[in-house]
């Protein structure tokens, strides 16, 4: 499997949608898939499906297409959906709170098992069964449990520094809401997440059609 | 400006990203940047950047490179983020709330200017001062009033009757944040947001860096 390393980012980032649209096939009791109707479903050609499967030793068959199972499966161990990875939360504001609820259930999971803030009117609570601490209790948590992903969503201002709290702590990855592009730290993936991004995707394209 | 429609998606995406660092940029008071600068902080090539702006005419010179508050503006117009979009969200629950809470404020800005949700212990509350109607209402109020982009945070067996009733609504663009690709519907722009996306695009990485 080292040989996924040469696989580039682009493709990585597409395979969560091919992984959807089968798992919606397999839901339904299809068997099997064309690269055609895959490219249909997923708006990519079928030619480019071909191609990325490819990458990783070719699922398909002539004549035949995938098997949706098949293809599934392989594709939930190129991503590493093979156990489960834990969560803790940093910042339980408003979109904290969102992240916290966001149905992120999947096989294997993504439990949830700590959430941190700074506002004592927080602290305390308890989200999805999960009790709010102090962030001053991140670092000896980390110390104690091990925490693959660190969930970034305070303020801007405050992102990089809980980024190094999370990366001394030895997480293995970071999923940042904060409205800032977090850098890598200690070489530790950073996933940066901008909704603001899709919107102006999607302005472009109203404006577009506008002309 | 037509020629625009030849860009690819694929540059587009990188243009928000671009902006967020000019703005930076700007607001830090600089007053140019070379591609290489606009490299380490985006994390693309300089060659990449040089080769998507140069498609748009090439706002940089040889040298000096490009100056931060012209490329800023020239990107906003090219994004078409020199009007508001007027927003309606369907769906209040947990995921519609966060993004009614969300800070879409932009220059011109992205103002939600109804919420509509099924629910009669939702309908009638007021989130960031507007009033959750009944989503009953929702075809009159769109014949009403202008509106630019419909954003759909409603349970995944309910978006595609959601999005149906935007489309006859004459919205301009659909920004869909349930669980399932919702597609194009009369030729209108869809943008379908799957945060889990990235977290699978993360767990990828953790995962080579595991072996």
């Amino acid at each position: 499997m080292k040989s996924n390393k040469k696989v580039s980012n682009a493709v990585i980032r597409r395979l969560p949608r091919y992984l959807r649209i089968l798992e919606e096939l397999d839901k339904q009791g299809e068997q099997r898939v064309s690269s055609r109707e895959l490219g249909e479903k997923t708006g990519f050609t079928a030619s480019q499906i071909r191609q990325d499967l490819n990458q990783f030793g070719g699922f398909g068959q002539q004549g035949y297409g995938y098997n949706v199972q098949g293809l599934k499966v392989e594709i939930e161990n190129i991503l590493g959906l093979v156990r489960d990875y834990r969560l803790v939360i940093i910042g339980l504001g408003r979109l904290g709170r969102a992240i916290a609820n966001f149905n992120f259930v999947y096989n294997p999971s993504f439990p949830i098992v700590g959430m941190f803030d700074t506002n004592p009117e927080v602290i305390g609570t308890t989200i999805n069964g999960v009790t709010v601490a102090d962030v001053k209790t991140l670092p000896a948590f980390l110390e104690e449990h091990r925490i693959d992903i660190g969930v970034i969503s305070v303020p801007k201002d405050d992102a990089e520094q809980v980024a190094d709290t999370l990366a001394a702590g030895k997480v293995k990855g970071i999923w940042n809401f904060a409205p800032l592009d977090v850098p890598e730290v200690d070489g530790i993936p950073v996933e940066n997440v901008h909704l603001s991004d899709g919107l102006q995707f999607l302005v472009y394209h109203i404006q577009q059609d506008e002309r």
